[in-house]
C-alpha cells in the first residue's frame, strides 16, 4: 500500500495530463484510487476547481438479465443527446484479478473510437468495502474529467447492489422473465433499493406475468403499514417506476431514460437529492475512517510484539482492540510507523 | 444496535442455561453475536473457563458442487467416531433475511434428533465484514459449548471464500466436472486458499479430466518462480491434497477425513497451526477495531452538525475523516453518546 516512487515523480505530470483531457491520465488516476493509493486523493485535491458531480445511475440485477446490453443501448441514446458517459463495471467476484470482464471487451470495441465514452472494470480488490470507496473516488475523478453521466453496473452477487445503491443517484434494478420464478427470485432487500425497475426481455414469455407480480408486490409494500416500516427512506414519497424494455431490440430505452429523468427531477425538487448527497458524504467519511483505522491498527499490531502476546494470552481480541483504537486515534500515522521500525519486525 | 432490555434481564439466565448445555441458549447466544450485540461478548467473557477452540473446517465451492451433501456425509462419519459437530452455513447473498437455507432445513430434519449435531445459517447481515466477525465469535461460543468440530460452509460468491479461509484451520475447496470448463472456471485466488481439494461427483463424465487439470495447475503453481510468489504463506511446505469423492454414494468421505487429519497433524507439528492462530487473532483484533471505529464514527458525525456542514462544504471526506478518527480514539464511547444528545438530533 506504500506509494511507489515512480508514481510520486510523475504526480505533477499526471495532473497536467488529466487537465489536458488525456484519457490515459484518467485511467491511471482511477488505478491509483483502486489501489487505495494516496496519489488519487492528492490529484483530487488539486482538481478542486473542476469538482462537479456527474449524474450517477446504478444498474444491478442477476447475471443473465441483460444489464450490459441495456446499459449499452442507454449509452447510445445518451450519445445522441451529446452527453458524455463513463461506465464503471464492478465485479465483486474478482477479488484478485483486475482485468476487464468479457462484456466490457465487447463493448470497448463498439465504443473504442468515441472519446466521450469511457469504460472501466473494477474488481473488489483488497479488503471488503474497498470497492465502494474506490468507486466513490472514481466518480469524483470522472466528474472532474468532465463526464456528464456515470453508470455503475454490477452483477448482483454478495452485497454489491447495496454498494451500488449507496453511490448512485438513481438505482435501476433489472429483472427478466427467464429467471426461475421471476419476481419470487428477487433477493431480499432489492425491492427497497430500487428507484426504477426494468423488466427486460419483453419478447420472452412470462413478461406480463413479471410485470403484474412486481406491481402487486410494490403496491402491497406501499399499502400495508408493515411495508411502510420496511421500506427505506429511499423510496419515501417516490413511487418506484416500472419500465418494460427489450434491450436487444432497442425497445423501451427512451422510456427508461425518461424515467431516470423523472427521478432526477424528483430528487432536485423534493430536497431528497440534497439529503442523499449529505448522506453519501457521511457514509463515505465513515468508510474512510474505517479504512484508516484498519491500516493503522495493523501498523500498531505489527509494531508491538507485546500487544500481540497479550492478545494470544487472552484468546479474545476485544480488550486489545479498544487499546489499539485509542492509539490509532492519538498517534499520528507517521509516528505509528516510526514506532514500527523501533519496536519490532513486521509479522 | 442497542441492547434491548429484555436481553439484558435474561443475561444471567442465558449464561446458566448455556453452561447447563441448553441448545436454545447456544442459539440465542449466536443470534446476539450475529446482531453484533455486546451480550455475546459478555457471555463469552463469563465462559473463559470453558474456552476451547474446536477444529474448524471450511468448505467452499460454486453452487451445485454438492457441498451440502458432502458436509452431510462427513458429519455422519464424525458422528460414528462420537465427535460432536456444529455446522455454520453462511449465505452472503442474504443480507437481510436470517432464515435457514433450503439445504439446511432438509439436513435439520435428518439430524433433528441428534443433540451432538448443531446446524446454523448465517446471512451477511449489516455491513460488509460483519459475517466474519460474527462467525469468529460463534466459533468460540461453539467451542465453549463443547463441540469438537465446526464446519463452516459457504456458497462461493463475492469474497465469502476468503472469509471462510480466514477462520478455518483446514480449508476445503469443492469442485465438480459439471461446471463449465471445470478447473478453468475456478475463481482467481481459490487455488491459494485451499488446503485440500475435493473433486466431487466422481460418477460424472469428465471427473478424471478435472483431476488431471487440477494436478497440473498445482504443480505449475509450485514449480514456477511466479507461482511461488503468488501462492500465499498458507500453502508453504504443505502439499495441497486432492481427494476424489462421490458424496451421494458416500464414497471417498473416509479419505477426505484422513486428508483433514493429515493437514491437522501438519499444522500441529510444523508450528504453522500456532502461527495461523496468532494471525487469526490479529486479523480479528483489526476487524474489531474497524467495527468499533465505524460505530463511533457514526456517533461523532450524528452528534456534530457543524462537522457535517464542513464535510458538505468541502465536498470530499478525507479531512473530516482524520478529525473523526482522532475523536473516535480519544473520546470514550459513553462520552460520545452524551455529546450526541447535547449537540443535535440524529440524522
Amino acid at each position: 500500500m506504500r506509494r511507489d516512487s515512480n508514481a510520486e515523480r510523475s504526480d505533477g505530470d499526471l495532473l497536467q495530463r488529466f487537465r489536458a483531457g488525456d484519457v490515459r491520465a484518467l485511467a491511471r488516476a482511477i488505478s491509483l484510487a483502486e489501489r487505495r493509493d494516496p496519489g488519487a486523493r492528492k490529484l483530487e485535491a488539486s482538481l478542486r476547481d473542476r469538482a462537479r458531480r456527474p449524474y450517477v445511475i446504478g444498474f444491478t440485477g442477476a447475471p443473465g438479465t441483460g444489464k450490459s446490453t441495456l446499459v449499452d443501448a442507454l449509452v447510445a441514446l445518451l450519445r445522441k443527446q451529446d452527453m458524455s458517459v463513463a461506465i464503471i463495471a464492478t465485479d465483486p467476484n474478482s477479488p484478485f484479478t483486475g482485468g476487464a470482464i468479457l462484456g466490457d471487451r465487447i463493448r470497448m470495441q463498439r465504443h473504442a473510437l468515441d472519446p466521450k465514452v469511457f469504460i472501466r472494470s473494477m474488481g473488489a480488490r483488497g479488503h471488503l468495502g474497498g470497492l465502494s470507496l474506490a468507486a466513490r473516488e472514481t466518480i469524483r475523478l470522472l466528474g472532474a474529467f468532465g463526464f456528464d453521466v456515470v453508470i455503475v453496473e454490477t452483477v448482483g452477487v454478495g452485497q454489491s447492489e447495496l454498494e451500488v445503491a449507496a453511490v448512485a443517484d438513481t438505482t435501476v434494478v433489472v429483472l427478466t422473465p427467464n429467471l426461475g420464478d421471476g419476481v419470487q427470485m428477487i433477493k431480499a432487500g432489492i425491492l427497497e433499493i430500487a428507484d426504477l425497475f426494468v423488466v427486460n426481455k419483453a419478447d420472452l414469455d412470462g413478461h406480463q406475468r413479471v410485470l403484474m407480480d412486481l406491481r402487486s408486490m410494490l403496491s402491497l409494500g406501499r399499502a400495508s403499514p408493515r411495508g411502510e416500516v420496511q421500506s427505506s427512506s429511499r423510496v419515501r414519497d417516490w413511487k418506484q417506476m416500472i419500465v418494460s424494455t427489450s434491450a436487444t431490440e432497442q425497445k423501451g430505452i427512451d422510456v427508461l431514460w425518461a424515467a431516470v429523468e423523472a427521478h432526477r427531477h424528483y430528487l432536485e425538487t423534493s430536497g431528497r437529492g440534497r439529503h442523499r448527497a449529505e448522506q453519501r458524504l457521511k457514509e463515505e467519511a465513515v468508510e474512510v475512517v474505517t479504512e484508516l483505522a484498519r491500516e493503522r491498527a495493523w501498523d500498531v499490531l505489527d509494531g508491538d510484539a507485546e500487544l500481540t502476546e497479550k492478545l494470544i494470552e487472552r484468546g479474545t481480541p476485544r480488550a486489545a482492540a479498544e487499546e489499539i483504537l485509542q492509539r490509532v486515534g492519538t498517534e499520528a500515522p507517521g509516528h505509528a510507523r516510526s514506532h514500527l521500525r523501533k519496536r519490532g519486525p513486521r509479522g
